[in-house]
């Protein structure tokens, strides 16, 4: 029986917890507020994040991260990427010595532009060969339902990367092992920003071969950056680059693609943020993070630049499609 | 004023013709049909594939293959994969020694299980630098209300390339150039069979996550088809592979991916084929040709696999989920 804790118990962490323990491992899921621990242990259900959706009962809520990492070799840290940081800080000293620990966080830092996997390493000073990434096309209440989905293990070390993927194989849900953690870490970070572009294009009326288009060349420009960072161009082409931008992009449910629908539609920022119940699109900040990487490698991003501009420099959707469509044709 | 023939006068013959036009060719466009090369003559327009788009002054239709190659150092040959061969032969002697000669067809040779552009060598003797292949995430119907639109031109001569992106590239069409001919194939000519298997997923009600995998794992099988056959990955992972993938995957005009939404829904291939309007989806026989291709390189595709196992032997979609889910985790 594997010991597994996963820290943060929103709807990525709670689905997550369920395929641990559906894959045998016995679980305890820290969540900050006390009724959410009551209620998952109590009915072994979280209705807030995941409705209906039965809980193994090998799960174990707390509010005490002391008592949730307590002999856990597999650690998952599920929180927003800009609270990874303090989070962490709290929690370093209580993590084993050996235990994995697994980003589950999609961003780069404000202000340190850094990936998740190098700001648990900086925290923790772990070796960079504890620090695994989870990431692929994975809507969590999908997962909560059992429907099939792949998802990426990346880890330097191919040992952990094995021991995670048996720990979190079940019959809907299939890890695939990859030694390329910077790849991995690229694509969530950037998908956001051009599921906005695909929203804006769709806004203004434009089909699928704009949308095709975008989503293709969107690819292109994060494989630059990552290959850039260091990364595998294969790991990108694959569930974390192609699979997460292709459903960030085409969903329905996409927070950014419906933000940059209202944005193409003419609406202004202000009105796509009251329409989102003022929720920002991650997209929105990230673009700016994103760029800056970009800049301080020398690479051009200008799907991710012309979001940017419509975002905080006041240009227009249409404005961006011309500036797009009017840069010199190249090589592929 | 560059003299260019596009031959067929379907809808991605007549809108090409259009971009050509747009771009400053003088076009001739060769029709089967007489009554259709007179309403493109007469009215400027094609109704039947293009409806109410108006069609500039300069494409001039004709039956006569002798007229509309006189003289056209550009050819594009936009007739279906399988009649390629036949059509090619009346016309070999009639096209110009140094003409380039562009396959717009997505397909491999049933029997010989030949590429568009290896049976355009074969047929007119040419040097393979003469033949290139244009594909990409393309709606012809989007092309023709000029919505704007990336492609690939693919030649094993640049500088052809290079006279081709010109000739095409207009402020809604964007070419981009590739040496790669083969992986500009290899893409449309296996998406087919990807976007049926996307469509059998959610008839049986498979959601985003499922949907991204197959995709994703899809373009990975592409990549090893087409890596063997002597493709670069960095095509695959463009508009030729991914781009016109996620197209035709996501499109609900996608006739493969509807055609497989029946078969998942619990219809069987006749009535799936009697739904469409007696119209065999292009995936169900290119599963096929694609999977010997596949089989004579050694390359396995389980997903083209569990395709053409539901389309012609019997399997169910239900029994096919099983099956791709059943195998071995391993390395992405």
């Amino acid at each position: 029986m594997v010991e597994a804790a996963v820290l943060g118990a929103g709807a990525w962490g709670t689905a997550l917890a369920k395929v641990l323990a559906d894959a045998g491992s016995d679980v305890r899921l820290w969540a900050r507020r006390g009724e959410l621990a009551d209620e998952i242990n109590d009915t072994h259900r979280n209705t807030s994040y995941l409705g209906d959706t039965e809980l193994p009962k090998t799960i174990r809520a707390t509010t005490d991260a002391a008592e949730a990492l307590d002999g856990a070799c597999t650690v998952l840290l599920a929180v927003p990427a800009q609270t990874l940081r303090a989070n962490l800080q709290q929690w370093a000293t209580l993590i084993a010595g050996d235990a994995t620990m697994v980003s589950l966080a999609k961003g780069i830092e404000l202000d340190t532009l850094m990936r998740m996997s190098q700001v648990v390493v900086q925290v923790t000073g772990a070796d960079p060969a504890r620090v695994a990434v989870l990431t692929g096309p994975n809507l969590a209440s999908e997962i909560a339902e059992e429907q099939p989905a792949a998802t990426v293990v990346a880890c330097n070390d191919s040992g952990r990367a094995v021991a995670l993927q048996r720990a979190l194989s079940t019959g809907y849900f299939r890890p695939y092992t990859n030694s390329d953690v910077i790849g991995a870490e690229v694509g969530g970070a950037c998908k956001n920003v051009i599921a906005l572009a695909c929203g804006m294009a769709s806004g203004v009326g434009l089909g699928e071969n704009t949308a095709a288009a975008i989503i293709t060349r969107g690819l292109a420009e994060i494989m630059r950056l990552g290959i850039a960072l260091g990364a595998k161009p294969a790991t990108l082409a694959g569930l974390a680059g192609v699979g997460d931008l292709v459903a960030t992009c085409t969903s329905p449910y996409s927070r950014n693609r419906s933000f940059g629908e209202r944005l193409g539609k003419g609406g202004t920022m202000d009105s796509a943020l009251q329409a989102a119940g003022g929720h920002v699109a991650e997209g929105v900040a990230s673009c700016q993070s994103v760029l800056a990487l970009a800049a301080s490698y020398d690479v051009e991003m200008p799907l991710t630049d012309a979001v940017a501009r419509v975002c905080h420099k006041g240009l227009s959707v249409d404005e961006a499609v011309a500036l797009l469509l009017g840069r010199s044709t190249k090589p592929e």
